[in-house]
C-alpha cells in the first residue's frame, strides 16, 4: 500500500477515479444501513428467551419467601444482589439493584447531587457558581449529554493508549474545587475499546483531589463483554479507593442490557456502604422499590457467576465475525495508506477510527449520501465538539453480518475520497 | 349506644372494665398483625399470574415490528400507550408510560422542576427562595414525604366530604405565587375514600392561579378501583383543563400496581402534549426507554380497557368481603358512643378513622402493644403532624379476612378506652 501523502497528482486522480466509481456503484445500490447504535442484534436477544419462557409464574417467592410481585425491596431481592454483587466484584451491601436502566441510575445520582449534594454535609452542587466534570475523550455520548442537559462544565480530557491522561487529570483535580466528577468507561471504552491499566486505577484512587464530594462515575458497562478468550483483567476501583482511604470516591454503575434484553435488563450501582446508603436514604422518597420479577428472571435463568461467563461466550461467538469484518475490511482497503487510525478493541460494542484531521464529519456526510448511517461525527466528544474533527465511532452489533460488510466497505472509500480531497486542497 | 360523653362516672368504669378485660385477652394472643400498607395480598397478585405465562417468549415484537426486547420506545410502545390512554381517558400522545412505579415518575417531574423548571421559560424552583404545595389532608404520606425532602413547604387544606375546601384553595393560589402545585388523589383519596365532586374539579381547573407554572398532580391511582357496581364517575380533569383555558395545568398519574402486580407493574403519566414533550425531552437524557417487555405482558394478558374492568371485579370480589368487615365491626363497637367517625369508602385501598382530639396516637399505641401494626398516627398529615391528632388510616387489604376482622376488634376496644380515658380525665 502507498502512503497516501507521498502521491503524485496523477495517482491522487487515477486513485480518487477508481474510488468514485466504486461509490456511485454503492449509491446505485440504495443502501439503507444504521451503524449508529451499541444495540445487541436479534440472534443476540434470542439467547436469553429462555428468561422469558421459564417458571417465573410459579417461582415468584424468593428464598426468603418475599413475594417478588408486591411492593418491597428498594435496592433488590437477596438472590439478585448476591449474583449481581458477584458481577460487579463487590459485597452485596455495596449493592443497589435499579430498573432497567443503568444510565437512569446515574443521571439520578447525578440530579440528586445537583439538590441535595453528593454525601451527607456536601453543598448541593446547584448551590455552586459552577460544577465542572472531567470527560476522556472520544467518550459515551449519553454521559456528556446529562452534563450538558444540567449546565455541568465538561473538560475534555485525553485518552491514551491504556486509559485517560492520568498527568492531565491530576493536575485538574488538584487545583479545582469545582471539579467534581470523572466519567470513565473503564473497559473497553467506549468507543475506543482502552481497557484502563492498573496503573491508571491506582492513579485515579490515590490522587489529591481538591473537591471533598469528588466522585469517578466508574460505568463499567461492559465488564464480561469480551470478543477474546483471555481478556485482560480491569483492576477493582472500588478496592483501590479503599486502599488508598478514598472508599467513597467511587461509584460503579453495570446493567445486564447487552447481557440478557437490552430494554429489559437490570441496572445496578455499587460503591462505598456509606455512598450506599446515601442514594438508598434518598431513593426511598423516589421509588417503593424496582421490578422484583425481572430480578427473579435474570436469577432463575443464569443462577451465577459462571452462568453470565458461559452466557456471554456466546454473545461473543455471534459478535466477533462481525468486529473481525470491520478490521479485515478497514485493515485491507486503509493499511498503509496513512490516512486513519483503527482501534482494535477485545469487547465492548464499539470500533473507533481516528482519520486525519477535519476529515470526520466529511467521511460521515459522505456515507449517510450512500446510504450508512454512521454516529455524527463530534458525538464522541463534550458538546459535540471533536476539536480535530476526526473521530468517527462503528456500531456493528445490530446489523446482519453482510450489511457491516457492506457498510464499512462503503466507510472505508469515503475515508479514501475525503482524505485524497484534504491532501490535494 | 350510649354516647360515651354523657356517660357516669360509674358507667365510665364498669365500661372500661369489660374493655380492659377484651383487649387483656388481644394481648393474650400474641398477635402480629400488620395494617399499615395499602398493598394487595396474595389472591389478588395470583389474578395476574396468567401474565408470567404467557407467549411472551414468542410475542416479544409489538404490531408495527419494534422488538421490544431491545433499546428504543423512550415513551411507550403503540400497543400499550393505545391501551392505556384509554385508561387515563387521555389521548395516546398525552401519555407517556414509565417504569413500575408512578411515585417515581412524580418525584421525577418534580426534582425535574426544581433542578430544570416546570415549564419552557420558567424558574427553575431550587432557585427561587421558596417552593410551597398545598396538601389536601388527611392525604398520601408519600407525597408529603417527596416535598419533604426537596424542602417544599406544604400547606395543609383540609379535605371535605367532596374534595379539598376549594374556598381556602382558591383564596391560597390567587395570592402566592410560590405556590406552585398541590396534589390530588382525586377518587377514592387515601385515606378518606372521597370521590373529588363534579364541582371541586371545574374549580380547580378554572381557580386563577397567580404561579404560571403551577401544577396539579392528580395521582388518580385507584381510577378503576371501585368496591361497588355502580362507582361515582370522576370528571375528566384535562378536559376541564382544557376547557378552562389552562390546558398545562394537570399533571395526571398512574399505575397497574394494584391491577396486576405491585411491584412490576405499569406506571404512567398523562398531561397536555405540550407537557408530555417537555418531560419526554428531559426524559431522553434520564433513559433511553423504559421496560417494554412488560408493557407487552400487560397488553397480552388485558387486551383493552373491558380486560381491565372485567379484571378488576375479580380484585373488588377479593377486597371486598375485608371492607364490609372493617365497617361492620367498627359500627358494631363504635356506633352511637360519639367517638369516632368512619369513612365509608366504595373503592380504593383504605379506610379513616378520625378519632375525638387528642386520641389517634394514644389508639396506635395501644393497639401496637397488643401486637396490631397501624400506621403511625400523623403520617396522614404534612410533616407528620396531625394538628389534632385524630386520624386513623386502616390498610385492610393485605391481611386474611380473620386478621382484618381480629385487627378492627382490638382497634375499636383500643379507641373506647382511650376515649374513655380522655372524657374522664
Amino acid at each position: 500500500m502507498t502512503d497516501f501523502k507521498k502521491l503524485s497528482e496523477q495517482e491522487c486522480r487515477k486513485i480518487k477515479e477508481d474510488l468514485l466509481q466504486r461509490y456511485r456503484e454503492f449509491q446505485s445500490r440504495r443502501l439503507t444501513l444504521d451503524m449508529t447504535r451499541g444495540k445487541p442484534c436479534s440472534e443476540q436477544l434470542d439467547l436469553s428467551l429462555g428468561m422469558l419462557d421459564g417458571d417465573i409464574g410459579k417461582a415468584y417467592l424468593a428464598q426468603n419467601g418475599l413475594d417478588c410481585r408486591n411492593y418491597g425491596g428498594l435496592d433488590g431481592i437477596p438472590a439478585a444482589k448476591s449474583l449481581f454483587a458477584a458481577y460487579m466484584q463487590v459485597e452485596p451491601d455495596e449493592l443497589i439493584l435499579g430498573g432497567n436502566s443503568s444510565l437512569n441510575m446515574m443521571h439520578d445520582t447525578i440530579l440528586r447531587g445537583m439538590v441535595k449534594g453528593m454525601m451527607n454535609g456536601a453543598t448541593p452542587w446547584s448551590q455552586l457558581p459552577k460544577v465542572k466534570f472531567l470527560c476522556p475523550s472520544p467518550g459515551y455520548d449519553r454521559h456528556f449529554f446529562i452534563c450538558e442537559y444540567l449546565g455541568i462544565e465538561m473538560i475534555p480530557v485525553d485518552m491514551l493508549e491504556d486509559g485517560p491522561d492520568m498527568d492531565q487529570i491530576e493536575e485538574f483535580v488538584a487545583g479545582d474545587e469545582l471539579i467534581k466528577g470523572i466519567w470513565c468507561v473503564p473497559q473497553y471504552s467506549n468507543p475506543t475499546g482502552v481497557v484502563y491499566s492498573d496503573n491508571v486505577v491506582e492513579r485515579l484512587a490515590n490522587m489529591q483531589v481538591r473537591a471533598k464530594d469528588f466522585r469517578i462515575f466508574w460505568d463499567n458497562a461492559y465488564a464480561v463483554h469480551h470478543l477474546v478468550d483471555k481478556p485482560r483483567p480491569l483492576k477493582n476501583i472500588l478496592v483501590a479507593c479503599k486502599e488508598a482511604g478514598n472508599p467513597e470516591r467511587a461509584l460503579m454503575f453495570g446493567s445486564t442490557s447487552k447481557i440478557s434484553f437490552a430494554g429489559a435488563g437490570l441496572a445496578m450501582m455499587a460503591g462505598s456502604q456509606i455512598n450506599m446508603e446515601w442514594i438508598k436514604n434518598q431513593m426511598a422518597f423516589q421509588t417503593i422499590g424496582p421490578d422484583k420479577l425481572n430480578q427473579l428472571r435474570h436469577v432463575l435463568f443464569f443462577k451465577d457467576i459462571e452462568g453470565i461467563m458461559a452466557h456471554m461466550k456466546k454473545h461473543a461467538a455471534i459478535l466477533k465475525p462481525k468486529f473481525d469484518a470491520v478490521q479485515d475490511i478497514l485493515e485491507r482497503e486503509l493499511e498503509g495508506k496513512n490516512i486513519a487510525r483503527l482501534s482494535k478493541p477485545q469487547g465492548g460494542y464499539f470500533v473507533s477510527i481516528d482519520t486525519m484531521e477535519g476529515c470526520a464529519g466529511a467521511v460521515v456526510k459522505k456515507a449517510a449520501d450512500a446510504g450508512v448511517k454512521l454516529t455524527p461525527a463530534g458525538s464522541t466528544y463534550p458538546y459535540k465538539n471533536d476539536p480535530l474533527d476526526r473521530n468517527i465511532r462503528i456500531a456493528p452489533s445490530f446489523p446482519p453480518l453482510e450489511n457491516v460488510q457492506a457498510a464499512m466497505e462503503l466507510v472505508a472509500i469515503c475515508i479514501q475520497i475525503v482524505s485524497i480531497d484534504k491532501i490535494s486542497a
